[in-house]
C-alpha cells in the first residue's frame, strides 16, 4: 500500500468529499490519511425515520462514501473511485446527536480495494458501534467513467 | 405467507412509508401488496454525485426502505421492521431523471424476513438495472423497539 | 453480453468445473450456457452438519462455484475468473438427497461480472428455495493469476 | 455480553464443532473463549481449485462455521445457533499450508448475533489476511430446529 500520498492531494480530496448529495446531507470530513478516513454528521429531524431513530440510508451512505474515500487516497490521480458493492449490518438503532463513521481499505489491488467502515451513535464521549460495512471498491481511470463499474 | 392484509392497512402503510428522512429525500410509494412494494423517486440535483451520477447512497436508502416496508405489508400490526442488514451491488451508474425499485419478501418467516430489491434508472420508457441487493429484516413487537434489532 | 461462445469451450468448461475440492465434495455441471449453469449435488453424509442438515458450507460452495463458472463462458479464452466477494441468505434448511444450483451472470463488465445464484433443495419433482447468494466475480488475465483478484 | 460460560460448556463445544461436513473437511478449533474462536485447518490437496489455490468454498465454510461457534458460546443451552446470512471478501488467494480463523461475535442479541471472522493463509510463521467475512448468526430454541431460521 503506497503512502506516498502527498499533503496537498489528501486536503484536495478531503475538499472533493463533500459535494452533491454529501454536503446535502451534511456529512463532513474528520481525519483524512491514506488508506484511511474518518467522517461526521450532526444529525438533524430529516435524517430520521418513522421510529425516531437515524434511517438506516443516512449510515449506508455514510459508510459508503466514507469509504470511497479512503479508497480515493490509494489510487493514482487520474482515477476515480466506484462502488462496486456493499454490505452492511445495523448493530443497534443510532440516536444521534452525532454519527462518527472511521473506514478503512484493507488491501489497495490495482482494480479492487476491498475497505472496512464502521458507523458510531455519538453522544458526547459515549460512541456505540451502530453498524459495520464490508465494502469493495473499484478503481477507474477517469476517462473510462461515462462507462460502469466493472 | 399470509395474503390476508387488509386494503386499509395497504393504505396506511403507503401513508407511512413517506416520513423523515425518506420524504426528504423524495421517494414514493407507487405500487404496494402483499409481500411487494415498488418505489420511485425523481431525482433532483441534490441526488447526485462528484461525477454527476445519482450517489450510490441515494439507491441504497431506496433498496432497504422499499424492501423494509415490503416486509411491513407481512407482519402482525402490533410490530414494527428493523433492517438487520442487506448487501448491494452496483450493476450500473444511473443518470434519472428517475428511479424505480421494486422490492419483495423472498420468505416470510416469524422474526426474519429476507427480501431483495432492484433500482431501476428510468428515462421514459427505457428501464435499466442499475442496482441489486438481497436484504434481512427484522420482525419486532412494537413493545420492543427502544431495544435494538437482535 | 457475448453470446458467441462456442459449444467447443463449453464443453471444456463443463469438463474443468469438476476439479479438486469441487469434484471431491461431488458437485457436477448440469446444464451450460453463456452466462448461465444449473448445476447439482447427491447429498451424501458428509454434506450435513450437526442437526442433520447440508451444512451451509455445501451450499456456499455451489452458490460460488457455480456463479463462477457462469461468468467463465462470458470471458476471453486466456481469462480466468476469481471470486472477489459474495453474499448469501439462507432462507429454509436443506434436506436433499439432493441440491440444485442456478446461477447466471447480471451484467458482464470487462473485469468484474455481477452474478446470482439460487440453490434448491431438491427431494423428487419437488423444489424449495435453500439458499439466495449475489456475487460478483473477476476477470483476471491468466498471466497474472499468481497475484491476487484485485 | 455474558462472559459466564463454563469450562465445561466450551469443551463441548469444542467437542461438538468437529462433526459430519467440518470433519470431513478437517477443521478443528485451536482456542474457544466467551464470543471468540480460533479454527485451523491442515490443506490438503482435495481443497484446491483448478488454480492451485484453496478453493473459495473451503475458506467460506470456515468462516461460517467458526463464527457460528463463536456465537454458540453466547446463547442458552438450549439454543441451537443457524446462519442467517453472510458476505465473505477474498482479499488474497490462499496458498497452504496452513489456514487459521479467527473469528468473534460483535454484538450478542437476543435473537441475531453479528459476527465477523477473518481467516488467515499461514505459512510458518507467516500469517496473510486471506479473507474477511460479515455474519448473521440466529439463536434458535433447540425444538424449533425443524422449522426454519427466520
Amino acid at each position: 500500500m503506497t503512502e506516498s500520498i502527498s499533503a496537498e492531494r489528501l486536503a484536495g480530496l478531503k475538499e472533493e468529499f463533500r459535494r452533491g448529495f454529501i454536503a446535502w446531507v451534511g456529512y463532513r470530513v474528520d481525519e483524512i490519511d491514506a488508506g484511511r478516513l474518518t467522517s461526521r454528521l450532526d444529525v438533524r429531524p430529516e435524517h430520521r425515520q418513522q421510529d425516531g431513530f437515524v434511517h438506516a440510508g443516512v449510515l449506508s451512505a455514510m459508510a459508503d462514501h466514507t469509504a470511497g474515500y479512503a479508497a480515493f487516497t490509494l489510487v493514482p490521480d487520474d482515477h476515480r473511485i466506484l462502488t462496486i458493492e456493499y454490505k452492511i449490518n445495523f448493530l443497534r438503532p443510532a440516536l444521534g446527536p452525532e454519527l462518527v463513521c472511521r473506514a478503512r481499505v484493507l488491501r489497495a489491488g490495482r482494480s479492487t480495494l476491498p475497505c472496512e467502515a464502521d458507523v458510531f451513535d455519538r453522544d458526547g464521549d459515549r460512541e456505540v458501534l451502530a453498524a459495520r460495512a464490508l465494502l469493495t471498491m473499484a478503481s477507474v481511470p477517469a476517462t473510462r467513467l461515462n462507462r460502469s463499474p466493472g
